[in-house]
């Protein structure tokens, strides 16, 4: 159990991807350009490239990203957020799209 | 900023909506029952009854909870969770929801 503190020391917030690649000799890593309407796009790194076997599919959707983690640098690429999405042990996995209609930059709460 | 185990504290999980009432005398609260494929289905309270003239469109929906807070009494009715959607300033709301395919229970990372 936590507090309503501990849930809203956490920040998620929609993005919109502007850009994808692949990381090279990597399986799973996408190197995503996102804008949280901030003064200029992040870049994040995710594990999810295996889901998206048209990693270009991904370019221009909304979906949520922690954004207040410290930054990580994953095979030498840093990562200023997180991707937010759910996926099950068989192998189902889904974007957390909110409508069309909500700007990037917006906050879950 | 925080830290992965300050977000990794925090659970938000894929629930099926079940069933839908308004709470009298009030405008923006309702009583959900939802799935969590746990024993049996959560009672929680939420204040987006303005974003639903119809609550009963909510019904089978799947959306995200956050799952472990510590329970509230709002209204005199138990939460046993909160909603975790995107709104804005402007009035714009929107659920969360993943694709059908991911099951009810599903916690997002």
């Amino acid at each position: 159990m936590i507090t309503f503190e501990d849930f809203k020391k956490v920040e998620v917030t929609v993005g919109k991807i502007l850009s994808v690649e692949k990381i090279p000799d990597t399986d799973k890593l996408l190197k995503l350009m996102v804008d949280f309407a901030e003064e200029k796009p992040r870049q994040i790194v995710s594990g999810i490239a295996l889901y998206y076997p048209n990693e270009q599919d991904l370019v221009g959707k909304k979906c949520m990203f922690v954004t207040n983690l410290e930054p990580r640098v994953i095979r030498g690429h840093e990562s200023n957020g997180m991707l937010f999405a759910v996926s099950t042990e068989t192998g189902a996995f889904s974007l957390l799209e909110p409508h069309p209609d909500i700007p990037q930059g917006t906050k879950a709460k």
